[in-house]
């Protein structure tokens, strides 16, 4: 969730250190991580993220396990965007008086398991006392070759978007979370769109495949919503798009509930966020062959949702062609 | 200010992650920052500090400039502390409604003077929205010859203990801010102890001076106080120490203010912390000729405050050769 005025800050932060930063090839502001070019063909790559009780997740609906792996996923997922392997992480935790040592317990539990699960060690941090919420921060450092590392400005008109899964299931579970129903109100299949809330799975794989393709030209991962992600690609890239909103990938969990609840799934397929799939934008001849061989890799299909064209950074939402006088923004409602 | 229990903790995620960082060469919890060899003789080293309002700073005593400069200035002293060059810093910052646009201004402007000093770029981070309190985490990362990295392990019996600066100056000034007078009741000399809390200078130069040295054995940053961070080598190392107390380095401000309030100055230099100078031990044959070079370069003194011993990590404190039966901990009276 940005903060008010994010994006001017982060303009206003990147000038001010633009002349430290200079003359070694590091780039940092402005992509989902940073890259340190460490010589002989090789980079390191590097995120930061920070977790907030009441901002970014509430106490009394996550449990610590969980907070902890997602604490770690969000992570990995700004560094599978990159087409990189994390390979350390630092984690900071503030712990309020609420935050007991059953509550740290787990939450060291599940950020263990998903350290384990990707193969990264937790090499440092910081605990501390907070006189008021929980606050988490995890730094992960990454490393790649540096012609695999994808950055937002390089999109090309032409290009296919294309997304690694379905989107809007962690979106309608935040829906749902927030909708006041109790656990015992819910469906079992609705529990499940919260567990995929609270539980992203960073697409570590399928970023390092996609890294090493050449004809994959953007990528970043989908934290705010395609209809905020891609917008980001555009501007950085000097291009725009039309995204096919009926090539939409939706789960039929999502559409289940959608059509159950009278909810607008693409609302939050485009402008929900949280998904943690990749985004990314691939030269249209290469298209096919890259499709059929992540679909061996991973037997999981490569999503078609848009294509770049030339001009402003727009995006023309379409439906079988057809132009829809509609937009889409990160948790605006049109 | 470490959390209760912080070290059992320490302890246990230790354990947790040791089998996933084993066989990498990589070093992690334990020392003031993480080492990561990167082949060519030279390591990556990265640090990470989080500082919580109301914990490690009050929000109406300390400017935005100082909390920005301070926030840099405590992960500098990590990286020193092991010996090497800082060389990119990632933070994230949450913001309570209390901290609008100008605090954020004045912090930035603050975290830029002492990136600018260093030479640092801030390479990337995030901002976001706390409903509580301010709460800022900086990672930093620092590279150095694997031959320059020093450690709290290494520390053997008959080295001299060193310090790079006074001590409890800091410590003093907490302890001004926290007495309840307001700014008006302070003397000039009491505001700048206050300003000496607020604005450590870390010391990076002389880390790289140090590490550089091969005789120079054990090294890391006074931050808990030297009765604290000292029994930290002790036990990385297996070793024991005496402590000469009328070898205390003490300013001439800190102990005209004791003597004025009837304060103990060296329970403020030994147990205040927070002085972010360096405490090293150095075989004593080196110890002229390093001491006569540091000051030739720096014009400052290094200041020999104790020597190691064999025997069970423990502290003897003597006045000119003689026992004393008192015992100094961070924060603890005795």
């Amino acid at each position: 969730m940005p903060l008010q005025g994010e994006f001017e800050w982060i303009a206003r932060i990147r000038a001010m250190f633009a002349p430290l930063a200079a003359g070694r090839g590091r780039t940092g502001i402005g992509d989902d991580a940073a890259v340190l070019p460490q010589g002989g063909g090789r980079s390191l790559v590097v995120t930061t993220d920070m977790l907030v009780e009441g901002r970014h997740f509430l106490h009394e609906k996550i449990t610590p396990e969980e907070l902890g792996r997602k604490s770690l996923a969000v992570n990995l997922s700004d560094i599978a965007a990159m087409g990189a392997r994390p390979i350390a992480s630092f984690l900071s935790v503030a712990l309020s008086s609420l935050a007991d040592d059953a509550f740290f317990g787990g939450f060291m539990q599940g950020y263990a398991e998903m350290s384990e699960r990707y193969g990264v060690p937790l090499l440092g941090g910081d605990t501390t006392a907070s006189s008021t919420g929980v606050v988490v921060n995890v730094a992960l450092l990454g490393e790649a070759d540096d012609t695999h590392i994808k950055y937002r400005s390089t999109a090309r008109p032409g290009d296919a978007v294309i997304v690694t899964g379905p989107l809007g299931d962690s979106a309608a579970g935040l829906k749902l979370l927030l909708s006041g129903d109790t656990a015992e109100n819910l469906t079992a299949e609705e529990i499940t769109l919260v567990k995929t809330h609270h539980n992203p799975r960073p697409h570590v794989e399928e970023g390092l495949f996609l890294g090493a393709e050449r004809d994959v030209h953007a990528m970043m991962d989908v934290s705010d919503g395609v209809a905020s992600d891609l917008r980001h690609i555009l501007r950085a890239s000097g291009v725009a798009a039309e995204v096919f909103m009926d090539k939409t990938p939706l789960s039929s969990r999502l559409q289940e509930l959608c059509t159950r609840r009278g909810w607008d799934a693409r609302e939050l397929a485009f402008a929900g966020g949280e998904d943690y799939v990749l985004l990314a934008t691939v030269a249209p001849e290469a298209l096919d062959d890259i499709q059929k061989r992540y679909a061996e890799k991973f037997n999981e299909k490569l999503f078609v949702i848009g294509r770049i064209a030339s001009g402003s950074p727009r995006i023309a939402w379409t439906e079988q062609g057809v132009p829809r006088p509609l937009d889409y923004h990160g948790f605006t409602h049109f």
